[in-house]
């Protein structure tokens, strides 16, 4: 995970909004010397992503905090097992806490819930990978999250694939127009994914140079007759209200990628606290 | 809603991630001049919670768009309901969408949330209150679609109220000590909170002086023989792993408040689409 | 004292405006390997607040500056003793120095006000405490100040304390409306503190609720028949013009809480130097 | 007053501090839809100086406040004269109003100091300066207060113009070095600025070609022996611990600047209030 | 041109570093309520690029600047054209006018080279695109600039499009190996494309998958011999040293494209002034 | 050279432009634990500016990375000459390497082009200035690189110096306004720079108390005319498309300061580059 300015601003937010003019219980109640050793637990099974994170929030509130892993991200943890230990000032370990914990909870909560996925159509062909429906300002975590679940990533921004949609076709008069125009003016880098919503589009789109194609909403059954159209033209990815319990489905009938803003606008947090060690 | 600095810097870091060089789909794909009119839709029921940042991330891109709202934030909406239009550019409504609909998908994920959890214990006195489990950044934000749902707030941060927990205790030697300093030390227009695990601590807290008990991790017959024993004294606060399932057995035996960290660290964002009116 | 990034970014304003294109005096005169120790004296008798914010400006010019501190904050000071001894290199102690002291002056300033008044009352129950009247940009500097001199926070913004003003008591259409409004909405972890102008209001206060009154700027007399009348039913704040040779005639008669804008809005700095000492 | 990214961004820092999670208060007590009229009066004589920044702090919350000034930057306003009236949502006026008042109270404290001590001097040919003793953060803000009270601006910033004090002149080996460096290396549109405390010193920096003589901490006596010996070959400034109450004595003996700390460390805010108009 | 937050971060380093406390030259001389008009002229042949940024520098000081343009991003235009009227107070005209016109010059810069390049290869199939090598900071308004003189992107960043070097094939153990693993972990959407120096290599690239192949550093040639070998299996690009008086020798071989840092890091402003008009 | 908190927010700006959500080809390529040392040489005679923001680029992305200099800036550096070696993670090494060069390669270039110039007119007592035609957000990067070439800087800002040019004069009636004017009210540290046309304007500014004179756009011919008119009452600048061809001719003539926008606005990258070396 690589701390760029952009993940260190997120984080000045976090401590921002949760610090405010300071800790008023710690500042009360703790002494400016003491010093404390935590332990960070899984209180569920989880896949751990984020660790990096964590420690940043402690190491910008201070510089004096060090950590001992006992997990790395993209490990498999169980309930009750040790992941760090936090040793420092005893106030930066309590006014940190939320926030930190905040951050690891959500992540380990997308690469579980990734995983999860991932185990469900394993044997298959087929792989998970996420959209742009993540939450504001934490794209590159969640995208991270993604991976160490085992998922893949797919376009992290508007700047890097081309994804033409309905909205496009229309303005641009055409699936063909739409494809002959991108292809002329995007990088030759990106490739270009077309969605489709039946055969006459699929052959436009493929006749026109799409590089994917995109079956959105589709039933099973509708994306098995597309995917033997399309019999190997380019590869297929299906998206639109893609749910752990539905994707085996899909991964069946050979499309090439599931594309699930799931797992990350609906994961929930996994459980882990940080308990203070008393000596 | 305000649309504070902090507000506005998190719209940022979203369009930053988002944006990078470009939506190099629509530069090659849209014309310049087209104005377009889109169409905001509820796809599933939900409480509306957010519009004021939706507009603003569409207004950071550019001055000439505008909006039509339907309904406003706390509105209940019913699936295919018209929530706003937005008119303006062509290409700013589409390079902006995204980045607007998972501000407002997730905002109305919590509202909904925060209204079913309402709902399940309506007719008691019971309230329902967050937490500081929130996303790191989206404090306010998150806040703020708790208050639209019908919960209320917890305190925002740890500046705003005293919440002497287990750590504290211990190292401030028990808890007359805690709240004592606490009530030295600590602004004297916030309360002061403490953590209870039985019948001696409770007793000790409220004739330390404590303004608020919470029962942390009780099960509702814990809860309820606490509540006896409290008799009045003090407001009383049940939390750790509340959901919508069992905050009924909480509220029917009248604790004041349940604060679920469930409300914004496992709400899933509900279903908005947008949609270019074709001429 | 907690360097929140919000500190960190009032430091980064300040470097900028001193520094703008660099330290054009110390660039032509001062050898670029020249490394001194430079020593802080007080000039006149003081409380010390802020030498990590003063350490901090430095660090953020350089990572080799470091510190040897004689004094902590919270010490009083006499005239002409060491404070700390800045080593490294000259070139950044010169051009930091001004930004450094700058802080360090102002914090000192309000710690050392805040301790005049203190010991003004010193041998009554008064708590004197500070307000929202702080330097933009400054006021988790500031009230930490205020505490090192001795004196107490009140609420530190708009979300931590409810404190009800006639504005808002004529919106609300009376106390009693207000109150109740707020004892609902606003977070259960603050007490709701009340003006009141006369014997009607303070007892409609009461019975409404709330749990602080404030009385602005009464005279002493006035104040003194409003505490016979609250008769310990609530804590009672005094503001409005207090200053440091009126304070005790308010707390010769048992207010609870004076709070002083005065100690934020008109603390004058108080003198310190730092020279670069000779070999 | 030009209202540069700089001063935004402090502005941003103020509502950030203020507002944290919003203004429970107000949000509790006021309807989302009330609209108000402030008036906004001196509670003391006064040199007006902040009126553009105390807008900017509600056109920060939103588009919908207008002002109607009565008053202009740089005027003298009596106790009692209204300064200005704002218009807008009841919300923003009264979250806005402490933050805007802050700053314009300060301003105004600065400019009515600064005009007090040029007035201390009317008559005479010398000129009162400010320093770089201003508060952190607010640089930009200080100086134009001290230009509308009637003062002139020392030099900006490190890099605007070369001031050689006693530790460069150490560290280059002497005046004449270190005038003979600062004269190669720094911009040509510079002046060269230098620290003298003798005879000796005066006509070695002269000698050496300072364009300006900077005697520092002397008596009256002391600074009129300088002067006669300068001979009208360099402006003179004179600094240190400068006082209104003895500026008088400096000004009759004939300096060209005298450089006040005093006007930006030590100014207090004057009184200012803002009160909702009831209809 | 999108004016993302990004570009407006960069206006406003720009604005901070021009202006720090003020224009002492304009505040000294202009009469506050002096309005002007000016005409922005090309003082050599250009094609234009940066309208809207220029715009913005103005807009970002104060909002009542308007603007007349006479030309658009894109077009050619002649020596003394008019590209542009500029209304608005004279201060803020004077005060933005160089930074307004660093960021026009520079972007009308690089957009003339580019052209100037495309030019050269005109008639031929070969596409000149730019490269990283962006001036840190302006990348978004280079890569732009770049397109309106004709040429077109290669990727945006390191996030966009898969670009195997040697140093990543040495670490992943051969051309084979790091185009699997790149197939395997990179976004679907983004294309493969593989540094090649001889004929062994273009062979295992495109049997490994390669999307494009990169000829770094041939003579013509070399590059020519290479175009044969690849025989039309993926897109051929060259790299290295590109310049305007060399590349018409690779187009006429056939590439696909031409890599250019040269339009970027070797670009010089043209010269465009702007002057106020008397009445 | 400083790395103020500008410098740091133009490296952000510059690694979130580069790193978006990831170096999507190292990542997949290159092992985590992978460390490497790269060595940067020049491929070009250059003189070496920069190395210390090189380095930060690299510090920002990981603690981690650590630098041998064998060159410091200011020196000459010889074609092929090694630079610096740089040790660290293999995959920070590979993610910085762009943006640390794109930063060091343009720094170098604006110093090597400086120094060409000033090699051509050494032996006369002219001096080479910049001017603030530089790159908006880099302009104290910049000035530090024509410092390292031998050149020297002309003011930083708007707030250094004044010069008065045609506009200013227009604008307040005339040569002696404008400069009694800004005697009056800029900073007396500040020198007083007028653009001045021909001998009426050359005496006229003399006599109004001018410190330096700009001829502005004249022939060499003209200049030197001007050159005797002014005869050593005050320090001549000659600006106005100075190239290094024909500075030559203007330092002949006895002019004090050539000022050239081309230093800055039409210098070249010089070429370095940055290889991992094999074990």
């Amino acid at each position: 995970m690589q701390l760029t300015p952009h993940v260190m601003a997120l984080i000045d937010l976090a401590l921002t909004e949760d610090l405010g003019g300071g800790d008023i219980t710690t500042d009360a109640t703790i002494p400016d010397d003491s010093r404390s050793v935590a332990v960070v637990r899984a209180k569920e099974g989880l896949i751990l992503a984020g660790l990096p994170v964590f420690a940043a929030v402690f190491n910008r509130l201070g510089d004096s905090v060090t950590f001992q892993d006992e997990k790395r991200d993209g490990d498999g943890v169980s309930k009750g097992d040790l992941i760090t230990r936090v040793s420092g000032p005893t106030k930066t370990l309590l006014s940190g806490e939320r926030t930190a914990l905040n951050f690891l909870m959500r992540l380990c909560g997308i690469a579980t819930l990734t995983n999860q996925c991932v185990q469900r159509i394993a044997g298959t062909e087929t792989v998970v990978v996420d959209t742009r429906k993540t939450t504001p300002g934490w794209r590159a975590l969640e995208k991270y999250a993604v991976r160490m679940g085992g998922g893949a990533n797919h376009r992290f921004s508007l700047s890097d694939g081309v994804l033409i949609k309905d909205n496009h076709i229309t303005a641009a008069g055409g699936i063909t127009n739409a494809v002959t125009r991108a292809r002329r003016r995007a990088p030759h880098t990106a490739r270009i994914e077309v969605e489709v919503k039946n055969a006459a589009e699929i052959d436009e789109a493929l006749e026109a140079g799409a590089d994917i194609l995109l079956l959105d909403n589709m039933t099973p059954e509708q994306a098995a007759s597309s995917v033997s159209l399309v019999a190997g033209r380019a590869p297929v990815e299906v998206s639109g209200n893609m749910r752990p319990d539905t994707i085996g489905d899909y991964a069946r009938i050979g499309v090439d990628f599931i594309s699930m803003g799931f797992l990350t606008h609906s994961a929930r947090s996994v459980d882990i606290n940080m308990k203070i060690e008393t000596p």
